[in-house]
């Protein structure tokens, strides 16, 4: 069991945070509470009043009640309970018999890893990335290589890639965060897919694709990978992981593995020796919300629409905010907003960081999403959580804080 | 990622299951359905009758209503959700900050594995032992010793133990069920308990403590670990697992891991890279209802009476069956009752194997408990789930079988 030492540990030590992305705090019993509560953007977290409570509860008493509540409360098949199962493939239009149901994304990261990674093997991973990710590989043992992103918010460099492939360089797996990626928002299209599938068979790497955010699409949903790359009877390259936390909360911890059916048949006959399966009302309680007819597409358009008006709000404040001194894009979808600042306006500088302490607004400064320390001057602002007034509150409290406006 | 190439596992596919625990049946979608439903007294699984659905019911909507239904909502403390914590310390009698919520005890297993365990280090296991805990073992790359069981009933044979350290074997852990343990039944007296966290200090080694059977008590609640030697600030001998599974139903994955706070602190760390946390709205229901007043003792007074009652039921059809021929306890509390056979009627032999098939009943022939293959002519008979009348029925069923009456 590692424990923070490395070097995205010691950057968060650094910046006066270990959980910069808001999990931990939710209980609110770790810090004083201010006068005021903190404008935060820091965590990936949903807008609550975007969350069907009274749909929910309904559910757990559907789970709870009827012919199959014995299947909610005893154990489940370690595939996950087959009502499940069924609904994530048809919404992921792949065989049942290619899906597992995990606790959640990291979970689901995680055994991705335990069916590949040996100690020693190398993962490649974008730059930036989502650093919990990076802590599931050390722990696995693995070494970390970074590959850029491509400048334009289409994800992967999938050319430089493949010029390291060329030149040599072998891995064991890619992690990538295909569609909306965590921290950037980057989306790797159809025909980058495609490519990044085509070099992963030609060079024997498996892509971990790490997926949370895609169902949050605001104008055009991403392509999927290419259907002759996924849930194959074995031996496919793309292990594709995806959750219902950005949805539903990810307090929910229900999450996916569509895989190869080999690997998913490994991992089955491995998981009780972890955590046993997903816990059985909740599992039940997500099949029986999927099961009402158009009530998950009902839910995710209106969470498309919400969260982008809130995206579009923050990005337009931002932009009056710094003008030319600020290199963004308008997120397309997900929870972040990425931004670059002009070299005067470090984010992830003391003075920036207490300025904006002092202002009483949290925000993620870029550097902990890259792998190897650096000065990136960016920042990641989720736009999930907040209403739309403090989202421009905030991002004027930025303005301030890092120009030095009073 | 270890496959089904140990011994137990082995064993498993010689008996022709390789869940002979029940679990991954309990969708009744893995077996052709015979023209009755077997009796099975495989599965450790709960009474289902002795679950109040209803209440579990209330709780969810209690957990998803209300000022605190964002915290089920959104990732919680990884230390799990402060009420929980604190009432599940409240009820184990120790400070909150030694508590970690767990998915349940497999899972709590998992982690203290992970806070202790090297490659290549040494755990003892009682033999017969629970065999889903030696995968975590293996996994973590251990080699497992055993040490006997007291003959009579009493648990860990402590003073073979304390033998076997004097002439210099060194453990790093000692796993043990010490209350009502699985699959013998078998009680850690007060004092013996106390020898043995005593060694554990004197010998540099740690107790993990596996006890999801203590709470179903028929007669007297077992004694505790000693106090001196539970929940310290650092460096205790006793990692305490426990879990709601027996008395709630194993499908909500709730359970917990009191030890000290140092390593708590240190779980709490690690947690994420692995499934995040326990599923937030369980944690909540369960919360909501440990705050009922008298409910849960109430809850454990109803499901002891009553598994009691079913324990005597089978125990004394089974004395009936087999006089003589038979070596078996009364059950003290749990789900379990074990016995060994004479000589001529071994269940593990293919024969007796078909004539308990024919005759539809299930039963846990006890050599997978062995992590070395034996021919121990024991059985475990789970008395939980079945109502008295069928537990009748099996233990007639298992006479006639092995007895090889028509």
């Amino acid at each position: 069991m590692t424990g923070s030492t490395d070097a995205y540990s010691r950057l968060f030590a650094r910046l006066g945070t270990d959980q910069p992305f808001g999990a931990g705090e939710s209980d609110g019993k770790r810090d004083a509470i201010p006068a005021e509560p903190p404008i935060d953007m820091g965590g990936g977290i949903p807008d609550f009043a975007l969350l069907p409570r009274e749909d929910f509860i309904a559910a757990f008493a559907d789970a709870l009640h009827g012919p199959d509540a014995n299947v909610a409360l005893t154990y489940s098949d370690f595939h996950g309970i087959a009502r499940l199962r069924r609904r994530v493939a048809a919404f992921r239009d792949v065989p049942e018999s290619n899906v597992l149901i995990t606790n959640g994304a990291m979970n689901g990261i995680f055994f991705a890893v335990q069916s590949l990674i040996d100690p020693g093997d190398v993962i490649a991973v974008e730059n930036p990335t989502f650093p919990y990710a990076l802590t599931i590989f050390r722990n696995a043992g693995a070494r970390i290589e970074t590959i850029p992103l491509e400048p334009g918010g289409d994800g992967i460099d999938v050319e430089a890639l493949e010029s390291r492939l060329r030149q040599g360089a072998r891995y064991k797996a890619l992690y990538t965060v295909p569609d909306f990626q965590n921290p950037t928002g980057a989306v790797l299209a159809g025909e980058r897919k495609l490519a990044l599938a085509r070099l992963a068979e030609r060079y024997g790497f498996t892509i971990i694709s790490d997926n949370p955010y895609r169902d949050l699409w605001f104008e055009r949903e991403p392509d999927e990978w290419p259907r002759e790359y996924r849930a194959r009877e074995s031996g496919g390259p793309v292990i594709e992981i995806g959750s219902f936390s950005k949805v539903f909360g990810p307090g929910w911890r229900v999450g996916w593995i569509i895989a190869d059916r080999e690997r998913i048949e490994r991992l089955a006959v491995y998981r009780p020796a972890v955590d046993s399966q997903t816990s059985g009302p909740a599992q039940l309680a997500v099949a029986s919300l999927l099961e009402r007819e158009g009530w998950f597409e009902a839910l995710l358009t209106r969470q498309r629409a919400a969260y982008g008006v809130k995206a579009n709000a923050l990005y337009e404040t931002l932009v009056e905010q710094f003008g030319d001194d600020i290199e963004v894009r308008r997120p397309r979808g997900g929870y972040f907003l990425w931004a670059r600042l002009a070299p005067r306006f470090d984010p992830a500088d003391p003075s920036s960081l207490k300025a904006l302490a002092a202002r009483n607004v949290r925000v993620v400064p870029g550097d902990v999403c890259y792998p190897i320390e650096t000065g990136s001057r960016t920042i990641r602002l989720a736009f999930s959580h907040l209403p739309q007034d403090l989202l421009v509150q905030g991002a004027r409290r930025i303005g301030e804080a890092l120009r030095g406006r009073p």
